[in-house]
């Protein structure tokens, strides 16, 4: 008999052998229908896997992350065999799952895939699927290995070849065998639903001298509704890209002759970052913030001195050289080693701490063009970065402030559920970590007594923490339910130790500050990027660029149209007029286009009454009203939104 | 007989060989007695050169910049001959005059000079001027000058073996002969006031590699009471030395580590930046103007289209490299070419232009660190930036407007003596300069014409143009009455049309736009500068980093002290308490040293009668009055010295 204990703390005994599937059934057996994948003592197991020791057992389903990905890593190899069966001369790579879905790497010889071609391949795998084969892994040995794929696929064996012969396994389902480490499901059977979502170049091993093979993307689920709801996503993921939202709204732009990855600013967009950077300075300005301006290159020893250097000097845009003196300057790839040169600008006694140096810093770090994307990957890019510098003592109530402001701009933007996770050291490493055991101690207590006293819903992940102290990160979901990381606060032991800062306290001797870096949005332009994924585009509305658009019926109108909006400016509503020679209809369509929260009609009926025709962009029109009845309904919108911070 | 035409057009008939001495006496005696230089047909003389053919004489004293020349001029040659005859060993290189007085480049062989010499030269010199010795200028040969030298003077010798025979003229004065060109006053009785102001280092030839020189610094003045109010000048501008001001008032630092000439603000000196750019954005915001957001690296590629990399490239900083894809980018040296590029993010029309595109741009310039002077001379500033792109045909309305906007900054910040220069091309070198004939017409016509209509004090200089375009340049005069020149408006015709930018016109077909470049500030970093040493730190109230500051009489009243301080904050008063245990003596004299505007005294009395006393910074005391008469006063003040634009 072994004992097998479940994530709950209950224990169960079986007999030796017993398989994770007879477990789940044990425990209830609707249940075990939907368990598709296991891990036996944090090793990824089948579920027919026979268990031959004492252990913890965890029993995915496909809602879990570690069942999806039993379950799209299985798809691989049927995709595998359908495009096996389909391109007879078709040689496999290798076939991941990922993050939503799966691919495989294939080299089609003289062949290609394109769009057309996609119906018959899912048709063939639903065709596989059906016949309800379990999937076997079994060991063979390197030798046994080499000569099944020898003279046949060379990409699989240089993959063996780099093995250790004894850990090498095979994977069977139906007449398709391929090399495999294990984690699938039962069978093909539980795959409902499949789509190939599209197909790319691939360089072998990722290296451009090398061929390129072609990677087939795709999806698949255990129901089919599932696909087709995420098939939905997919569709409205894509009207709100917000490279796609960011041109039409005329947000930003980039230019090649200024350089991939570097985002040019239209007014519109950077008007809106300044409303997001005044929002957040109000609030910084309240929690006892102060501004500083620091310049964006550094000398080469500045980062030397940091650390940073030694680290990511080599991958890093290289070194600014001067006509003559020899000098050498890099560009800034964040501003705390500038901040730290702020605070030894003069002495601090500890009555004076904590200081809070807050800068848009606007930082620059090399990217490799294919990574790339939009404003969420970007080689230049502002941080909303503070560093405060305070005493040990202060730590518990500076962390604490920090999620409190965390939290505010959050919720002002509208962003609802997230989490957060403590990333703590790995107690069992201590060596691997700067900072004295006292501090760590204090650090972490402060994190987790704060994360817990603000009521945050965090996960903590012990050995995750930077070797110069622990730290918190956020992570929100957007409206289509993707997860995306925002905001950081790190605590940091290492610079304030490298550029020797100090500061006097109650007992007359020299001490160390702690630094804390953080930023709410992370960076503006990642920030912007998934603001506008979140709302499609509807910011909210004190965060609009244009609040109101008014629509002149005809030329005739114009003059009042024109009135209309200086009285709305002297409210200080962003409005615009159009009183181009077009139909009232395709002024509307266009206006809901460019999603104005608000358009106003005026012809001549409103002239005559003084009141303006009210629509609203996805809510109810108001009707006919008089100006300040409006502008009274705007501000009321905008302050139940955007409340002060504290 | 010749014939001299005099500046104000009268024509004198003069015996050859008169002197321009005899010319000044035949005008008048009394003007005669001041005259110490003169230039006859564009090349300067000597008052006592004879004068051989018909031409146009201009006469100086030592009011005019060509007198004040020849006088430190000659005074140099006096500092020389002291420098000879109290240091036997020493040799001479070069003496020039300077802006402000002169200096005399020497090597001292193993002697020195320090501040204690500097009385016994300045009455070596006075002892040699009262000889009224006569300043003699005689030709001589190559030869005859490097005999003269030979073996005595190898500095000399190098100088003379460089120049053409033919060319050479000694100076002679009392015992003392040097190397000269001229332009020296009659004799050396003239100078009745002498200071030797300092010594420094001078490498020979200004190379690193030669030998160091010593420089003495000296002034001199007709009468003793000019040089008595250069140094009270002198004096009061050391004080008001920005660096010195900018350390003090806590604005600015700099760091070794991050580099030479890159400021790094502080809390004081950010908040007042931000304070200066919001005062500028909310005018530019009225006057239609759009902000955008570009970064501060752009590829190589840019500026070779700009045509920066072929003219500035090789003394800028050197170009960033990647770590592979084999980029290179420049750390951005101006804004207009990313600002011409997001211009050329969409078609335009002429109904859509001028498009104004304003940034507040960090730029980068490498200067040689020995040139690096505060904030006046840095290798990276924010200019309050913005391009204009319009029509030729609006060029006019354009350039009137931005003289407006410039008048209303100077006026904000209390620069009321401004001149302007209007710089147009050389009319006989047409082919130096880029853009048709007509449009250059159209925009020197438009900017005489905006400075006439708006009334500017100006000047017109023929030739000074840009090869680009025409300009306008402020100069400004300081309460010391030193000149700056701060805001530019250039018109631009070249990178229009090396970043083929257009537009389409109302009769369909594509035209070019012209560009203004303008900066009303110049720059935030030499602005602010230049603000200091203007003010002495007395800011206009409302840029003063800080507007109040509240004083308790003792530790008891610090309650009290925080009340006022919440009513103030209240009304967006800039204040801070100060409830150290000190006197209230002492605090009263920090607070002026760090000249707050207003001083606020607190205590019985004051808490009992829910009263302030208040002391004002170089004006009357307000006596004690209640919180919210002062809050008015102080609202009224600001408002009245800070008027919205338009």
């Amino acid at each position: 008999m072994i004992q097998i204990t479940l994530p709950d703390g209950s224990v169960r005994s079986f007999e030796k052998d017993v398989t994770p599937y007879e477990v789940a059934v044990d425990i209830s057996e609707g249940f075990a229908r939907n368990v598709i994948s296991a891990k036996f003592n944090d090793t990824v197991v089948e579920t027919t896997t026979p268990l031959t020791t004492d252990g913890s057992l965890t029993l995915y389903t496909f809602k879990d992350d570690a069942g999806k990905k039993a379950f799209w890593h299985s798809s691989a190899h049927v995709l595998a065999q359908a495009l096996e069966e389909l391109y007879p001369n078709v040689k496999l790579w290798v076939g991941p799952a990922i993050d939503n879905g799966f691919y495989y790497d294939v080299d089609l010889d003289e062949g290609s895939i394109s769009e057309k071609d996609f119906k018959a391949i899912e048709n063939k795998m639903i065709e596989i699927a059906r016949g309800k084969h379990d999937f076997k892994l079994r060991d063979v040995s390197k030798a046994e290995a080499l000569s099944y794929y020898k003279g046949k696929n060379e990409y699989k064996v240089d993959l063996i070849e780099n093995l250790e012969d004894g850990t090498i396994s095979f994977c069977d389902h139906s007449t398709f065998t391929d090399l495999c480490r294990g984690g699938h499901i039962p069978n093909t059977g539980i795959i409902k639903a499949v789509k190939i979502l599209s197909v790319a170049g691939a360089y072998y091993k990722g290296d451009e001298k090398n061929k390129q093979l072609t990677r087939v993307y795709g999806i698949s689920f255990p129901k089919q509704k599932e696909l087709t709801e995420y098939l939905e996503l997919l569709e409205e993921a894509k009207k709100r890209d917000h490279r796609k939202l960011g041109k039409e709204l005329e947000l930003f732009t980039f230019s090649q002759k200024v350089g991939q990855g570097l985002p040019l600013w239209l007014p519109k967009g950077a008007a809106l970052r300044e409303r997001l950077e005044n929002f957040l300075k109000a609030a910084q300005k309240k929690a006892g913030y102060e501004m500083v301006v620091t310049p964006h290159i550094g000398s080469k020893e500045l980062y030397v001195t940091s650390g940073h250097y030694a680290k990511y000097g080599a991958d890093s845009f290289q070194p600014i050289t001067t006509p003559s003196e020899g000098e050498e300057f890099l560009l800034k790839p964040m501003n705390c080693p500038h901040h730290c040169e702020i605070y030894n600008a003069k002495p601090f006694s500890y009555k004076e701490l904590p200081k809070r140096y807050a800068e848009f810093g606007t930082v620059y770090r090399y990217e490799q063009s294919g990574e790339l994307h939009g404003l969420t990957r970007v080689r230049g890019f502002t941080q909303d970065d503070a560093h405060i510098f305070c005493t040990p003592d202060q730590l518990d109530k500076e962390f604490k402030d920090v999620i409190d402001l965390v939290l505010y701009v959050f919720g002002s933007l509208g962003f609802e559920n997230f989490t957060a996770q403590v990333s703590l050291r790995d107690p069992e490493n201590p060596d691997k970590y700067i900072g004295s055991d006292e501090n760590w101690e204090k650090a972490e207590q402060a994190i987790l007594s704060a994360a817990k006293d603000k009521n945050l819903n965090f996960v903590v992940e012990t050995g995750e923490a930077a070797f110069y102290g622990p730290k918190l990160d956020f992570m929100v979901k957007d409206a289509l339910g993707r997860q995306w990381q925002l905001g950081t606060i790190q605590v940091d032991y290492n610079l304030p130790e490298r550029f020797d800062l100090s500061y006097k306290g109650s007992d007359n001797e020299m001490h160390r500050p702690v630094m804390i870096h953080r930023a709410p949005f992370g960076s503006m332009e990642r920030f912007i990027a998934i603001l506008l994924e979140h709302t499609g585009g509807n910011f909210p509305l004190w965060l609009m660029p244009e609040q109101v658009i008014i629509l002149s019926i005809s030329e005739k109108y114009e003059k009042y149209a024109e009135k209309v909006l200086v009285s709305l400016e002297n409210d200080e509503i962003r409005a615009l007029t159009d009183n181009r020679n077009e139909t009232v209809g395709k002024k509307i369509r266009e206006a809901e286009m460019q999603k104005f929260p608000y358009m106003i009609i005026v012809g001549e009926q409103e002239e005559k009454d003084n009141t303006i025709t009210v629509r609203q962009h996805g809510g109810e029109d108001l009707g006919t009203i008089n100006v300040e009845d409006f502008i009274k309904i705007v501000k009321d919108r905008i302050s139940k939104s955007l409340k002060t911070f504290k």
